[in-house]
């Protein structure tokens, strides 16, 4: 059972804008870069090729809140920690560092809810269902006090 | 004064993702596309190139309900709402409409919060400051009935 | 028959990168936004819904040469011209102009060369089809005289 | 003096498109990071804060030919070859090799061409000018066996 997973990343050129910082969409971007690296690190793929072909994880909600901009070559530790694990859902909370200053420093910290559904090959229509039991056995949700920390 | 603004877009095939809808993170740029246009529609540009040169209007808040997936070339309405005007920031909400669907139906709702800044030429450092009266006296709060909508 | 587009955009923030200018991959994605505009405009979509499903136009090629930068708010022109068309591929030149200057500039000039692929719903595997008849029928190659323009 | 370096990276779920390959436009992107690396791997920013802060490097040229896919959670390797060092310009070669296949297989083959510039503080303007040597005596040209492997 895993209920958090670090992942950390190196702003790249493409990622900032003409304000000079990284573009504030890209925090989404790592947000679900962390997530698909966590389910990795349970030994599954978000969009497995094969077996599961048909199960999604559309987002149903995303937020961030920016305290400190990154910059071009940042390091930044993204941490991925489970919030809320329901039947057909779960919640994430993502807490950004900038790594490449002492002491490192939160810079933004956000949250994504994704859904399991199943998806129509022919229509492509998603229709909620349960977590499957062999990735749900396998994702706990992290204690209090790393949620608040 | 303005209070609100709408753009139309259609979206593109860059995007989209393997799951065949339109990558999440796209829904944040369109919000700032949107704002952007409000800007202009105002007479100003959020990044003007001479003066107020070196105001900047940083993102503090971003957040978005995810109802219903868009798809390549589907057409969507964004519709900005000025939700909260303060000394030093506004606040948006933008309300998302796929167009190409009868009746047309609300798929996405968000919002941005920004910040106006001071950024220092040579440190890049930003402080808030005052949103010029040139632009706060073209900007209103929507009421409450268009916000609750 | 058609052997020509033009697509006009405006340069969004998000597009721009911290040296000020437009991040050159998004002339990459203008072009093809202009070559699916220019199959809209036949009557076709480049990835339909349902008809022609299988149907890809997956790139071979892609080059451009830039000769100034686009910043925030510049107004670009993109004017596709079908420079070939074999059996089962299409190369097209792209030509930029910077609308917002007297008189307008040319900024950059690309190709996409596009190949048109069967795929193969379960193994995603694509194979070099002939482009069918309906949409083959429709595009023809421009003139010299323009393409050296 | 260096003359390569070797980048790796796995294709994240935002880089894909609705056709369930990586977007073409990303192989640019990816190129572009392999050069920022080979800087940092020489001790250099491509985009330093302070010293040499008006050099750039304008893209010139880009080009790219695609010859398989690259797909979701693929991990691929990129190589950057220098083909030529001039005064004032850099040309790059890079091969993209799908990693997770046995044998590893060349996926795609680019050049980016960089103009050396100073950028006016005031006005944006670039010029070009030549490569700082502290630069360009650590860089070396590519033996031809090595670009024409």
């Amino acid at each position: 059972m895993a209920c958090e997973f670090t992942l950390t990343r190196r702003v790249e050129f493409s990622e900032t804008d003409m304000a000079g910082i990284m573009h504030f969409s890209n925090f989404f971007r790592f947000m679900e870069a962390a997530e698909h690296a966590f389910f990795r690190s349970l030994g599954f793929s978000i969009h497995p090729a094969r077996a599961h072909r048909s199960l999604g994880w559309p987002r149903v909600h995303a937020d961030c809140d920016f305290k400190h901009p990154l910059r071009f070559e940042d390091t930044v530790e993204i941490r991925l920690l489970v919030r809320q694990k329901k039947a057909k859902s779960i919640v994430y909370t993502f807490i950004f560092r900038k790594l490449n200053e002492q002491p490192p420093r939160e810079v933004a910290r956000g949250t994504l809810a994704v859904a399991c559904v199943k998806r129509d090959k022919t229509s492509g229509k998603m229709t909620g269902v349960p977590i499957p039991r062999t990735i749900a056995g396998k994702i706990d949700v992290a204690p209090g006090e790393l949620l608040n920390s």
